[in-house]
């Protein structure tokens, strides 16, 4: 299908950036054309939420829904598409994008907010047993794990996160990190760092993952080079995030060594008329609320551009 | 007074930026000092927003409301002080911060999220007749209007949304702007355009406003440069805002030439512990979100700083 409209602003990814540029282009009456695949964004499989201001003790659900209702004030502007985005690119001053479906999109401008996905760790039997046991969403498949033994490998947020939220469900809960200390933050850290369920392993670097129909063991050197042996049931993979950037990849948009979209504060690119907010940017801080703050800029900055070309 | 407790963190400033820092900081586990005397700050003064993401249509004082209860999750770490910062100094590795009621505390780290007040005309009659008619927020003083007739003065989002509010109240409403269109986000103007109480004049230049003992008449010089004469019993100043950087002028921070703190989208200032965030610095978007988020990044950057320091 091609959809003969031109939209003002394509929107990709339906986070707290792409959500936050929807709601400020509706409100500069801009036509607006969001796409994306989870409602609320990697919001949505959050768990507690504790730093979104004015939020209090909140959960992912909850504010991813909060997030969602709020496009419905603006149903007049915005239209939504469920779906993914396969390639974007530019001809003359619009841009054109592909859905996974073939369905394509014109629009003046782009607002890219397609945040990242889990990093793999890249050991033998990752991929033989994801979902057998391997899981990269602790807020989704913590519940599949009630007294049995698992591993979260990462000790950022996300790990410490994930640690949390296995305590009242796992038996056993090791928590290995590469590094000699966990950077993830103290006050997550105090929720288990006397806990007896919970061991942390330092300086261990996961080398395979093994089972028969679901996993049973992963496998790790320890700090002496030592091959260590953990006999679980689940593995957790929390070791940060690739940005979403290979549908820009024929667009030729300015990326960094780690493949994120090199954007200003405001949401710029190196492609005139495509603007990039939140986690899929070269941002130091994936936060909510700082991807929704780079996601109002971003529309300001779409709708600066507009008005410029005079078409607003 | 002197508080003789060297704080991690000193935040000056209780709005959006200030409050959201406060929250990062204390997740971190950092100790925490705030001063400022409007609790949510501007966001207080603000009437309906519709802007900040998932709060669907509210208004500023329930907004305000949940981010200061949101500290009160913390209170272990948070400390706060109702008042007035006068100097902020360096000695040292630490700063030292002096208040209004001459209490002096030191901290670490300083993040400066001290906002703006709203500019003055600078015409003759404004100051005698400062509160007897001349105002400079809607949303505190739009009620005291009743079957009068107003001007706004400035046709950006702060006069547009004066003009909404006053249109249910007064009689009869001029909006002046000093420019041939209106700045304002065009959701905003399309709520009065149409409405037979309200008046725009374009390219109008304020001259002068006179009265008895309150406000009687406001006068500016038309496009063509004759002197028009408006009566009306309320004078809405909505002009721009000017940051609240008096305080940090002897620290030698750098400035821009509006007076804005220099800062990076991380907060990172000219001055080595001294962050800045939100509409205090010279980010572009006086938006809450956009200092929510430049909160959150100041205090993630304060945190960074400390560890290096080794203090945390």
């Amino acid at each position: 299908m091609t959809d003969e409209k031109t939209y003002d602003v394509l929107i990709v990814g339906l986070g707290p950036a792409g959500i936050t540029a929807a709601i400020y282009a509706a409100r500069k009456q801009l036509q607006v054309l969001m796409i994306g695949d989870l409602p609320g964004g990697e919001v949505r499989n959050s768990g507690d939420i504790e730093n979104w201001p004015g939020g209090g003790e909140t959960d992912g659900n909850t504010l991813a829904d909060s997030f969602m209702a709020h496009l419905k004030l603006h149903d007049k502007e915005i239209t939504q598409v469920a779906g993914k985005v396969v390639t974007i690119s530019k001809e003359g001053a619009n841009f054109t994008t592909t859905s996974a479906q073939g369905d394509t999109y014109a629009s003046k401008t782009v607002i890219y907010a397609a945040g990242r996905h889990p990093r793999e760790l890249g050991v033998p039997g990752e991929k033989d047993f994801k979902n057998l046991g391997v899981t990269y969403c602790a807020t989704c498949d913590a519940p599949l794990f009630p007294d049995k033994d698992v591993v979260v490998v990462g000790g950022g947020n996300t790990g410490a996160e994930a640690v949390i939220m296995l305590m009242n469900i796992a038996t056993k809960i090791y928590l290995l990190h590469i590094e000699d200390t966990l950077p993830a933050d103290p006050i997550l850290v105090s929720n288990f760092k006397d806990n007896d369920k919970v061991e942390i392993i330092y300086e261990a670097a996961t080398t395979k993952i093994e089972g028969e129909t679901t996993v049973t063991s992963l496998s790790y050197k320890d700090k002496e080079g030592t091959e260590q042996k953990l006999d679980v049931q689940g593995v957790f993979v929390a070791i940060g995030a690739i940005p979403n950037t290979d549908p820009v990849k024929e667009l030729g948009v300015e990326l960094d060594k780690f493949g994120a979209v090199v954007a200003d504060r405001y949401g710029k690119t190196s492609v005139e008329g495509f603007f990039a907010a939140g986690d899929v940017t070269d941002i130091r801080d994936a936060q909510i609320v700082v991807a929704a703050g780079h996601g109002s800029s971003a529309a300001l900055s779409a709708g600066d551009h507009l008005s410029r070309l005079g078409g607003k």
